[in-house]
Formats: C-alpha cells, structure tokens, sequence
C-alpha cells in the first residue's frame, strides 16, 4: 500500500512547523511503512527568491530564474530529512531531477513528461521515506526547470501516480474543500467527498484548496485525492473518480462565487462572419481571458457580442477594442464592473433536470437579476451585481440543501477557507 | 587560452556586489572569450543555512547538510546568470553535478575524484561563459556533498586542471599575498610572485588567502594561480612552480605569526620504547592536532616530550593526558599558554644556509627568548612569548630585507589583509 503525501509552504513556514510535519510523517511511515513525501518552499522563500532575482535582473533570464526558484524546495527536503532522521525514520532526500522528474524545456511552466521512478522504487524498497523536492524537474538535457502554479501539488499527483500509490494526500492550511467559502456563506459545510469534474469546476471557480492542474492530472490517472490541514488531525475531503451518495443523493455540490467580474458588450458588428474569430482572436492575443460569451442571432444592424472577463483585464479590453474599432467595426461598446459570478456545482445535476429552473427562481423570488447565463453537465453561473453576489450564494446554498444546520446563521467563527498556500 | 575565475562570498554578498562582479566578467569574456566562473555562496549564506539547520536538528545528518548548504552556491550562479544575459554575455549555471564534478561520499569534506568535462567543453565551444557553483559535487550514487573547507578555491582549481587552463583567478576580499599580515608589520609588502611550496607554508601558518588544499591541487596539475581582489584592478600575487626572481634573488618571502599556541612538557614518560606512538596516538584520536615535537635522549629516568599545539586545545590535552597518566607513565606534566610561533618562510632558503643563524641573532639580540624551533626546507619556525610575537616578526621582516621602505614605521593605514572570505 503506497502512499504520497504533499505538503504546503505554510505548513513549513517555520523550523517548528517542519518539526510538526516530521511527526506527522513518522507517524504515517510507522503506520504504513515507506513512503514519498513531496515538500513546497517555507513559506515566502519563493517571493524572497523573486523579489532578490529583481534586485539583480530587471527581467530575470527564464531558465536562470527557474534555477533559483528550485533551491527554495531543495531547502525544505534537506532540513526535513535531518527532522526526521533524528526520529530514527530513515530518510533520503531527492531534488526533482534524483526523483526522475522529466519535463519539457518551458522554463517557469515546465510541463512533466515522465517520470522515472526506479530510483524512487530502489528506496521504497529499502524502507525509505522519500523526501521530493516539489515544483521542480529537470528537461532532457539535464538543465533545471519549474513547473509554474500548482506545481508541488502537480508533482505530487505525477509521482502517486508513476507509483500506482493507493492515494496521494495533500496537507495544507485548508482543512478541505467546503460547500462553499464559508466567509461568505456562513452555512457552509465541509464535503467528505467531491469528485474530479465538481473539484475541477470548484478550484476554476475560485476554491482554491487544490489548482485545477493537479486534479486533471488525477483525473487522467485515476488517482484517489486526499486533502486536509497539517495542523491537526481533522477529516478532510476525498476528491475520487465518483459520485459516492455519501451526501443522500445530493444534486448540487457547493456554491462558489467570483467576485470580480465585468462584462464587455459589443453591438452591431459587421460583418457578422469571422466576427467572433477576429474579436476573440484578438483579445487571446493579449492574454485576456474571456469567460461567458453570449451572442445575438445576426441581423441587418450586424452582430451583437457581449463577454464577461476578469475585472482587473476590463481597462486593457476596452483600450485594445477601442484601438481597433475600424478593424472590428462595431457600433457601440459598452463596459460594465462591479459585477460577480455566483456558480452551482454538481455531479449530480446532468442526470437531474430543473436545477437551472431552481436558480433562476430562487434568484427571482429574492429580486436579484441575472445578466448573464453559462452552464456545463455539472455547472451553472450566473453574473449578477457584484453587492448581490453573497446574499445569491447564501439564498442558493439554502435552496440546494447544502446548509450546515449546526451552524449559526450570521456571526459563525469561520472555519478555515478562502486562500491558500502556493 | 582558456581561463577559470572564482569568487568569493564577500565578492557576492549583495545585488550591488554581484552586478558589479558581472561586469567584471563581462570584461573578461569581451577580452578573452569563453571561461569558466565558479562562485561562492552569497556573503552569510552558508553560515544562515546552518544556524537554520540547527534550529531544526541539534546535530543535522551529514547528507542532509550538504543538500542543505549546495543551495547556497546555487542562488549565487542563477543570479550571476540573469546578470551576464542581461549584459549580452552568453552564460549557462551549472550546478556540481551538472559540471561533472566527481567526489567522493565524506559528506562534508568530499574529496574530487574526477571532472567530467565533456559539458564544460561544450559549453565553451559554444561560446558560454560558464557559472559552476563552487564546493559541492555528486557521488557515483549521485548524491550531493559539500567539500568543506577551502571548497569553492578547490572547485576552481580543480575545473582549471581539467580543462588544462592557462592559469585560475582567484578574486577574494584580500588584494594578494603579503610578506607579512599588515596588522602585525606595518612594512609588509605584497609579493608579486610566490610559489606553490611558500604559499603553502604561508597559508599553513595562517595567512589565509588561500586553502592549502587547493594551493596543493594546483602544485600537484601546474595550474598558474592568480590571488586578487575583486574589488578594484589593482595587481595581485601570481602563485606558481618556480622562485622567479622577481624579487632581487630574495631568500626569505614572507613572515607569519600564529598567536595562539601553547606547549605541553611530559617528564620522565617510561618506557621510552613505543611512547611517542602512544602518546601520539592518543592525540590524533581525540583530534588534538599537534605542530612541533621535541624529544629528549632517554635516559634512566625515561624521556622527555615536548610538543606545541592550538592554544585552544590546550585544556583538552591536559585533561585527556592526566587521565590516561597510568597508560602513559610519565613523571610530570608541565603545561603553558600565551605563546606564539613565528615563521620565517622563503622557497630560496634551502641553497641559502645561515638563515637559521640570522634569525636566531636577530631574537638573541633583541632579548626574545625562543623556546622550541621547527625547520623544514623552505621554513624556519620559533616559539616564543606571545607578547613578544609581533616585535619579533617585525625586527625577522626588516632583518631579511623585505620591508617597504614607502611605508611609514608606525600607524600605516593597513592594506587589506588577514582575514578572508570562504
């Protein structure tokens, strides 16, 4: 019985905190018997490399700067190695290129390729706790690459499952992944189970317990997700290839809301053909990305296009657009902030018609008004005021049964949530 | 003509000084081409990864702290790499393993068994500047150690013996080799030549520009060493095989006083037969390193031993020879502090006799009493008071004809000298 196990730079912040993840990791190694340990950063290394690389580049050399950027994680195993030897848990600490952490040559986003494990299999069969440096590989011609956002969590998943691990449990400063974010839904209730596509759609939606990579990657590879807190010992969240009724048949998963949204509306486009491909062409190429598209059916006036994107790429899409209004030719433009997107998330909801019918009512009833509409087998969103946003979170998350009874309805000390560690 | 530089951590212990050491190279490369540039650790790097390991494991495993410690050498090479690409210098980093750089498995003070240079090679066929990080290298089992002490000077020297360089720069926070430390002899002059013998017994005798061991690397492959700040242009000291006669035929080169040494006397130690391996044996295991010995005639009444030592370790011998007084049977212990040991060193003095005559006329004559002497082809060595140490040295300098006589007698602003960088 394999197991993987991740923790997060928060969870390794201090010298203390490493001790009390040495003691966690003896305890499972006493209890199972050799296992890999993937280990981020301490805390801020990654921003203090960053910040010194700054001080010395203007723009740091790629490769160069992935580099320095492997050196944080490298830290992090050496010192639990030592941590854990000195509990008489045999220990070996690798840097991704030892662990055989193969990647393309895309320096700061390297994507994994392989992974040779027989180096990790030679010390798991010595009785070894493997110590993985996370965030890290190294390209076919041996020089050290990083792999962007998500990666100590992405490493983790890739090694459980080179490894054909039983599970790979991920601890950080999240206690799991809840029905909704429990700052702005005070109900919320922590899920004991969600499976890949309700986590993918969670974590794109903003839940940010686990990136979105990792649990495609999970996904692709059937490997079972484990993810609780490493302060203390309580249950966290399986994420799991299906919907288990654990919940009583439950339609809807959790709610999730975005709050910053705006939305862009370009009327009388002309002409109607290639119009979406020049305009989205257009604002792909300036790496801003749009989320809801709505379009009219064409007419004489032309075509009317309006697309919600983040808020903070609002001021760059209405420069871009206005800059080549004679080439897009439209007649007006209008932009609007302040907005929010409220999501329902559920496995349950493609067999289970009317959930749409439901958001819509409850919304209605409660006077908040709805700008836009997006759905997928699992998913429903909607843009509304961003001042509407949480009380339609809160209104949804009752209406889908997903309150926490227990719970009190203003004031609760939230639970642990919202942000998390890289 | 290939070139290897290396850099001190003082040369490196800020953005400012690590720009302003890229420049430097930049220079080099526009002027000569292709080289190789092995780098310390950032100023307090090293020293902040142990006080950091040590926060963690009261005594950090040996493998674990070299891991620990290689990151160090490994921000210093990312960085310098963002610098020359930001000055249109072509330059790759490699870390020890990536630069072929073989040792043995002693972690902590690895030995270099071999420099694979094939990467190396191809790298400077290609026109790159390459950064090595000094100290460290890989095992066959392809484990990271440290090479302790004088590391990142081995490192270079190493690479440059590889790579069948025409000579190897050190640049460090001294400006070169001294016939004297600067604080105990205000005339001292810096030598533009020595060679590898002199250098060795000075550095032995604690002018500490350079390791022994890697002035040893560099006798034993005829690499031509360059000792010199890297803070201004000033000429530095080339160390090398032969006494070229630079300097007017000189006999004596240089002048050094280790200020902390103590003796220990036993009388009487029976039987004489086997005792000094006894007594010697005892030492070397308890890792008190002892530096002049003097033994009687044995007599009836057994033989006397004489020997100097750290004056740090002077307790500790004390303690471990009382306590094994019945093995070694000996009638006393005589112990004394506050001396010192005053060198006169110069590769010209074997064909030369009478310079042991001279110095001990020069004591003699100024009422300094010596009480031990050591010789050896290219050193004469006295123990004296240590409060009479500095004058000594000084009336030794004038007496071989070494002082600069530019210099004022008393109060000179001193060079730089002593102390220096990892």
């Amino acid at each position: 019985m394999r197991v993987v196990q991740k923790y997060g730079g928060s969870s390794l912040a201090t010298p203390a905190r490493i001790l009390n993840v040495a003691e966690r990791i003896a305890r499972a190694y006493r209890e199972h018997g050799p296992l890999v340990v993937v280990l981020s950063a301490m805390g801020d290394t990654t921003d203090e490399l960053l910040a010194l690389a700054r001080e010395v580049s203007p723009r740091p050399h790629p490769d160069a700067l992935d580099l320095l950027l492997s050196t944080g994680e490298v830290v992090s195993i050496a010192l639990m190695e030592m941590a854990l030897r000195d509990r008489g848990v045999p220990a070996v600490a690798l840097m991704g290129w030892q662990a055989g952490i193969r990647t393309t040559p895309s320096f700061g986003r390297a994507l994994i390729e392989s992974v040779e494990s027989a180096r990790l299999e030679r010390h798991l069969s010595g009785g070894k706790v493997v110590l993985v440096a996370g965030f890290q590989g190294v390209t076919a011609e041996e020089e050290i690459t990083t792999l962007g956002r998500g990666g100590s969590d992405t490493t983790a998943v890739a090694l459980a499952a080179a490894l054909r691990a039983e599970r790979c449990e991920i601890y950080t400063d999240v206690d799991g992944v809840y029905t909704s974010d429990p700052r702005v839904v005070p109900k919320a209730r922590k899920l004991a189970h969600v499976t890949y596509d309700e986590m993918l759609e969670l974590a794109h939606l903003g839940a940010v317990v686990l990136h979105p990579r990792a649990v495609e990657l999970a996904k692709r590879y059937g490997v079972p997700l484990y993810v609780a807190t490493s302060l203390d010992d309580r249950e966290g969240t399986w994420i799991g290839g299906e919907a288990q009724d654990m919940e009583g048949g439950r339609v809807v998963t959790g709610v999730a809301v975005d709050e910053s949204v705006a939305r862009v509306t370009l009327r009388g486009v002309r002409p109607p053909e290639g119009a979406l491909k020049r305009l989205f062409g257009l604002l792909a190429e300036a790496e801003i990305n749009v989320d809801i598209i709505i379009t009219s059916v064409a007419g004489p006036d032309g075509l009317d296009v309006a697309f919600s994107l983040e808020a903070g790429d609002l001021e760059r899409a209405i420069e871009l657009l206005a800059a080549r209004r004679s080439s897009l030719a439209y007649d007006r433009l209008d932009a609007e902030g302040g907005l929010a997107k409220v999501s329902v998330v559920g496995a349950g909801m493609a067999s289970r018609p009317g959930v749409a019918a439901g958001v819509f009512r409850t919304l209605a009833d409660a006077g908040i008004d709805v700008k836009m509409v997006s759905t997928s087998e699992i998913k429903i969103s909607v843009v509304v005021e961003r001042e509407q946003a949480c009380r339609a979170a809160r209104l949804l998350h009752t209406a889908f049964g997903l309150d926490d009874e227990a719970a009190e309805a203003e004031g609760t000390p939230s639970p642990q949530g919202g942000r998390r560690e890289a």
